[in-house]
């Protein structure tokens, strides 16, 4: 069954292009791994939502989700941004309509 | 553009039966209501997580989502739950892969 990975960002002031291409170099990393399934990057239309950036990607299982990310933990070299503060889950569907 | 609704729960404990039926009950109003397209709530797999319950729905417009939620407010008698923290925003798709 796909695990829906949701990470929501709080984004600090004047932070946002750094915060998107840190998104960006994220997933040119995790694209490559095994089990990954796609993604998407949602922002708030309102400039005023404590969570400007969400990210909703789909992986085959967990274990292949967070084997990515320690991979990209020990070898990307992504910079982190300064202040941005994110909160990643890892989710399943329950119920729709 | 479709726009998607993502609204975050922090579920305090032994509130999460109260919670989903809450949902339910919204879903069940917010589905018959103009503009809808769709919606999933997510369980989070570990039990740990800060964001237990994340809804995620597809409006065919702000305007829709907004005239829905007011008439959900002022017509729908849903009680809430006591301690349910929910912070709702509107997103489009910026990034995929």
């Amino acid at each position: 069954k796909d695990i829906t990975l949701i990470n929501v960002f709080e984004v600090p002031q004047g932070q946002y292009e750094a915060a998107v291409d840190m998104w960006v170099q994220s997933r040119d990393f995790l694209q490559t791994q095994p089990g990954y399934i796609s993604t998407a990057l949602h922002k708030s239309i309102g400039s005023d939502a404590k969570f400007q950036l969400i990210n909703i990607a789909k992986w085959e299982s967990a274990e292949a989700f967070q084997a990515a990310s320690k991979a990209m933990r020990e070898t990307s070299g992504i910079k982190p941004v300064k202040g941005l503060k994110f909160t990643p889950g890892l989710y399943q569907v329950i119920l729709t309509d």
